[in-house]
C-alpha cells in the first residue's frame, strides 16, 4: 500500500513553494522505507524550484540532502534495519551496468543517474508518480544501494548537508590529493564552502577563504582557515600569487574566474563546483604559463559519500546549520538568494504539523 | 673574441625580416658554441616579430627550434664535443634553483627562464647584447645544461622542429597519462598538431583529428590517425561525444572552445597549446556533469626534451617540413598566416650566402 507523504512543492517558477501531499511507493524486495526527520536546503533546489534550468516539471518536492531513521526494509535489505539512522544525497538509482557506476562513480553515470528529484522514476508507477520527489517530504522510499548510514555521533540534522555539500567538498578535495602541506583555497563561504574548509582542514591542509568581504572571517578561521583574502582587494591577490595547490569554488554565479587562477601553484587545480549557466571567460596564457588547470566535479559516488560520513564522525565534522520549520521554505529561499544563511537552512520534518 | 654572427630579424612589428649581423660571445667554461644549421619557424616568431604581445624589444631574432654542430666547448663542457649534432629550443638558461629548476621543470622557472630570444640576455655583456636573439641565424652559444643531442638516425633539418613543435606536443601526452588504448584527439593539424599525431599514435593512442576541412585528411591518416572529424560538422560531433581522454588543442588564434569540450569523456582533459589571447568562454555545466579538465601546457624541460629526441629516434619520428632559403622568411609567415604550411618551415643556414 502506497506511503502517504506530506511535503513542500513548487507549483511554478513564480510561486511560493506550498503544502502538497502525494504517495511514496511501498518498499519492494531492495527498498528502504525512511521516516526523514531533518532535510537540507541546497542552492540547486532553488535553481530548480524556479526553474533556472529550464527543464522543472512541476510540481517539484526539491530536497536532496535527507536524514532520517528506517521504518521498514525489503526482503533482500541487508545492510539496513528498521531505527537504522540513514542519509539520502542527490540520486536514488543509477544504470549499474555502465564504467562509471561499475567503478562506483554512479554520480557520472552514462545513461544518467536518477536523482532524488525530478528525474523520471523507474519505480514509481505503482504509486502514481512520474517524477522522483525529494526530500522536503516527511517519507521516502529508497533502494538500498543509494542509502547511506549516518554515523552515531553526528546529530541527523547537521549531517543532513553533508549529503550534498559535504560529499561534494570531498570529492574533489580526494580527487586532487589534499593532504598534509597542501594548500588549499576556499572561494565562497557558504552551504558548500564551509565544508570545504572543515574537511580540508582536517585534511591536513593550510586552508585560505576567499570572499566579497571580511563579515564572515571569524567564521571561517573557527571552522579551520588559516587566512582569510577579499577577492578584491587587488594587492592581497597580488600577493597570494601562485600559492594554491587547489582551489574550491562554490560560486554559483557567474563570476570572474580570471584573477583567481592566477592564485594557482604550478600544476594547480581550480575545481568548480557551483552549476553556473554563463560562459565564463578562460585565457590560456595562465594556465599555460604554470601548466594550470580548470576542472568541474560533481557530487560523489555513493562509496565515497559513506567514506566522507565515516571521515567527518572521525573528525568530529558536520555542518553549521539554521533549522526552520517547513512552512518557512520560501522566507529560507529569499535569505538564500542574499547570501543570508550561516551556512545550510535545514528542514525539521517534526515541525510539519503546523504547516499541513 | 667574440663570433660573428649573420641572421635575420624583425626590426619593427610593420617591417619585413631583414639581414642582422652581430655578435655572439665567445664560449665560456660551461658553454657550447654551435653552428645553425637549421631552424625551424614558429607560430610564436610571428607572434613576437609582429608584436602581438606587445613585449617585443626590435631588432629581434627569432627562432627557438634549432639544430646544428658544435664548433667549440668551455672548460667545463663533459657532454658536448666538437662536432656533436646538438639542438637548442625554446629556453637557454633558468634561474637552477627554485623548485621548478630543481624537479627539470625549467620552463616554469619561478624567476622565469631565458627565453632563447627576446628575454634579458644575463651573459650577454661580453657580446654587447643585452637581449637573447634566436636562431634564424648561422652561429649560437649556449650553456651545456641547456643544450640537447640529436640522435644521429634523426636528419638534421626535420628534428629542428621537434626542438619547440616535438616537445609541446610530447609534454602533455606523458602528463596525461597517454598509452595503449588512449582516446586522444588532436585540434589543428599542424606544426605542433602532426607532432601530437605521430607522438601519440607511437605511444599506442587511437588518435582522431579535428580539423576546419578535410583537405589534410590523407596526410593525417598517414601520420597514423584513425580517424577525422570535421569541426564544424554538427552531427559528426555529437556522434563523438564523450569519446576522448585527452584533447591536444593546438589551435593558437581565437577559438570555440566550449563545444569540444563535449568531446572529452569522464576525466578526459584539454591541454590548451596555442598562445591565444582573448578569453575563451567555458561553460561550467559540461565540465561538473563528466569531471572534465582544460589545462595548460608550455613546452617541457630538458631532460623531458632529450627523451621526446630519444623517443623519435627509436619511433623512427620526425616533422615534416619544408625547407627554405633564410631571405624567403617573409613568405614564409604570410603563407603561415593562412595555414599553408606541410607542417613546418625550416630555414637552411647554408643558404645565407645568398641572402647577406
Amino acid at each position: 500500500m502506497p506511503i502517504a507523504t506530506r511535503a513542500f512543492a513548487a507549483t511554478a517558477a513564480d510561486a511560493p513553494l506550498s503544502p502538497y501531499s502525494f504517495d511514496r511507493r511501498d518498499p519492494g524486495p531492495d527498498d528502504v522505507a525512511i521516516e526523514i526527520k531533518f532535510c537540507g536546503v541546497c542552492h540547486s533546489d532553488l535553481h530548480v524550484a524556479k526553474n533556472d534550468l529550464g527543464s522543472t516539471r512541476y510540481p517539484i518536492v526539491p530536497g536532496h540532502e535527507i536524514a532520517g531513521v528506517v521504518t521498514a526494509v525489503g526482503a533482500n535489505v541487508t545492510r539496513f534495519r528498521e531505527g537504522d539512522r540513514v542519509g539520502v544525497g542527490c540520486m536514488v538509482d543509477s544504470c549499474r551496468t555502465c564504467p562509471a557506476c561499475l567503478e562506483g562513480e554512479e554520480q557520472y553515470c552514462v545513461p544518467g543517474m536518477t536523482q532524488t528529484y525530478g528525474s523520471p522514476d523507474p519505480k514509481g508507477a505503482e504509486a502514481g508518480q512520474k517524477v522522483t520527489q525529494g526530500g522536503y517530504s516527511d517519507r521516502i522510499t529508497v533502494d538500498q544501494n543509494y542509502v547511506l548510514s549516518i554515523p552515531d555521533s553526528i546529530p541527523l540534522d547537521a549531517a543532513a548537508p553533508l549529503l550534498c555539500a559535504g560529499i561534494t567538498t570531498y570529492s574533489p578535495l580526494r580527487q586532487w590529493g589534499v593532504g598534509p602541506g597542501s594548500k588549499v583555497a576556499v572561494i565562497g563561504l557558504g552551504g558548500l564552502g564551509h565544508m570545504a574548509v572543515k574537511l580540508a582542514n582536517a585534511m591536513g591542509a593550510e586552508v585560505t577563504v576567499l570572499s566579497t568581504s571580511d563579515r564572515k572571517k571569524a567564521d571561517a578561521e573557527r571552522m579551520g582557515a588559516k587566512h582569510f583574502l577579499i577577492n578584491s582587494d587587488a594587492a592581497a591577490m597580488r600577493a597570494a600569487g601562485e600559492k594554491f595547490d587547489l582551489i574550491i569554488n562554490t560560486v554559483s554565479a557567474t563570476h570572474e574566474i580570471a584573477s583567481h587562477v592566477n592564485l594557482l601553484a604550478r600544476d594547480g587545480t581550480m575545481v568548480m563546483l557551483g552549476l553556473t549557466t554563463e560562459g565564463l571567460p578562460v585565457y590560456a596564457m595562465p594556465l599555460l604559463w604554470r601548466r594550470r588547470r580548470i576542472a568541474g566535479s560533481l557530487i560523489g559516488g555513493i562509496r565515497e559519500t559513506q567514506e566522507m560520513l565515516d571521515f567527518c564522525a572521525e573528525h568530529g565534522l558536520a555542518c553549521d546549520i539554521e533549522v526552520i520549520a517547513p512552512d518557512q521554505i520560501n522566507e529560507a529561499y529569499a535569505r538564500m538568494e542574499r547570501s543570508d544563511v550561516r551556512y545550510r537552512f535545514v528542514i525539521d520534518m517534526s515541525r510539519f504539523d503546523k504547516a499541513a
